[in-house]
């Protein structure tokens, strides 16, 4: 299986996250990566190639060019206001306020922010740019007939909606894929999110639309981020209704009940029929993620990748969270190598 | 004048503020109403009484119990959850996402937020607790037959909701007050915010309704917090239609227009003709306050003092905001003398 990568993911590398309370440092950072391809290179994968240069029109296919403009702006803009930390927002538009921009930059961020731990800083935007060039790169090898790919992205993506960014994401990558496979000529897409976070923006962005199912297994959002979306009773609407399925999961989830669902979940894409489909692979499910509370093993993260393949769909894994950075690698790879050596 | 005040003031004390992407020692601090006291006592305003102990109900007039109950809870269930720091949200519901309460208080409490640099610490409830009873208080000289009296409150109350915090402000006091008039027999109260930020909680608590006359002047929130409300068109819903009256003005404004709007505003009062006015005042229109943009000198606020008094409605002064802390006692006690010594 090929992997793309650049190198540019790490020019996003924030000193702050806010976490309980305090300015830690970012759970999300540069060395997830990096062990990741490592571990591509040591189980001898296949190849890892660098990202074409890619225009932003297929990432304004799902994001609102204003948000993107934000994206592109807002460092130079916090700074030139004459803030001295990174780019975090302090106030947001709540309930029975009005969703409209101001022109203060510490308005701005908070209009375009469903979370408050992301700080946005100096290289965020060209690695973000980076990796949505790393996933469009490996959507278009699947597009031209390769049976599978590895979007190696960082920062991930699925919290970002078409106007919002947050846990750690600012270009949905998977939904910008997604849109790029009907683009050419895809009649149905199935987006899977495996990753222990429901995946928020992803849904939101396809909620009305019967073009791409979305389908997420994740921590219960009465007891996880991202909190305000991914409860069971989302099916979609309009005449994407019936096109949502979400598997929200209780702490302490193993892979017994967390295969069922995904079992579960493939029974659903099978019936769907789509040309292609597309993972949000995140490996925070793991049962030593510091941030997530289930309880996958390593050798699980290999089971399901071998259920996975058992689809026989052309797929694009896309790489989301996962944070216990040593095992990240492993757990990551053993997801493709379970699904291209079944 | 009398002047209700409460030592209990001083139990919240928070040491961190999400400000320009840093925690910074919180702007509103102890010091403030100390300095206010002071001045007080100086010039021999009146005597200062203490509040007296009141039952939530009237607070429960105007905010959701779940949210005073979470006020009430937060820091215990926070510090429970292990969180380290003060307790600051990291996600909040935005703009598609579900606007219903999580069971872990990290989603909890940013269901309840508007803003996100406000932390909430132990001595937070029962500060706010006396503050709403200095408040009540005072309204309840005024209800007995004085013409004026002045609620020391701090911390704040004009930013928050009726299920929403932030701002530096959690029960709002004003609000709570103006309910209480019309619940003891008053059939019109107006409000008058001569705040610098937008009072978008007090707004939004009675936008619906005619009983209650809200007017604001404030930093256009183009510029300035809160960002999300306090626009020129917003003038009420429904039965009140009408009632709402805010006037944004722009970076630098000094007494010659700030006073022009204020006059304006009086003759909606006038022609209103409640039975009562209660003032939402805070101070930080003066030149020197550290995060607003008007040019108020400490002389202004005594002649916009005299301005109020020829209204000549009982009055009920409600302490807000203000944040040059060596000159904060002087400009509020400069509207008070100015109102009572015309």
């Amino acid at each position: 299986m090929l992997t793309v990568f650049s190198p540019d993911h790490a020019l996003r590398d924030a000193k702050t996250e806010l976490s309980g309370g305090e300015l830690v440092a970012p759970y999300e950072c540069p060395a997830r990566v990096e062990y990741v391809l490592e571990q591509i290179r040591q189980v001898g994968l296949g190849d890892v190639i660098p990202p074409d240069v890619i225009s932003l029109d297929p990432v304004l296919r799902v994001h609102d060019p204003l948000y993107i403009e934000f994206l592109r702006s807002c460092w130079s803009r916090w700074r030139a206001k004459g803030n001295r930390g990174e780019a975090i927002p302090s106030v947001i538009p709540a309930r029975g306020m009005r969703q409209r921009v101001p022109q203060n930059i510490n308005g701005t961020i908070g209009y375009y922010a469903m979370a408050c731990e992301t700080a946005i800083t100096e290289g965020t935007w060209p690695a973000v740019q980076a990796g949505a060039n790393v996933a469009l790169t490996a959507q278009a090898l699947i597009s031209q007939g390769e049976a599978a790919a590895f979007a190696l992205c960082r920062p991930p993506g699925h919290h970002a909606a078409r106007d919002l960014y947050g846990g750690y994401c600012f270009i949905n990558n998977v939904a910008v894929c997604a849109q790029a496979f009907l683009d050419q000529g895809a009649e149905r897409v199935a987006v899977l999110d495996v990753d222990f976070h429901h995946g928020n923006g992803t849904q939101s962005i396809f909620y009305e639309r019967p073009d791409v199912m979305f389908l997420s297994l994740h921590g219960d959002p009465q007891h996880a981020f991202p909190y305000f979306l991914g409860f069971a009773d989302e099916n979609g609407a309009g005449p994407g209704e019936g096109f949502n399925h979400n598997y929200p999961m209780a702490p302490s989830t193993a892979y017994d009940v967390w295969s069922d669902a995904l079992q579960d979940a493939c029974r659903k894409i099978e019936a769907y029929a789509p040309d292609v489909l597309a993972v949000s692979l995140g490996v925070d499910t793991f049962e030593g993620d510091p941030i997530s509370f289930f309880r996958l093993t390593s050798d699980d993260f290999k089971r399901y990748g071998t259920l996975l393949a058992s689809l026989k769909l052309p797929t694009l894994f896309v790489m989301e969270g996962g944070y216990a950075v040593q095992e990240i690698g492993v757990n990551t790879v053993n997801v493709l190598t379970g699904f291209a050596s079944p």
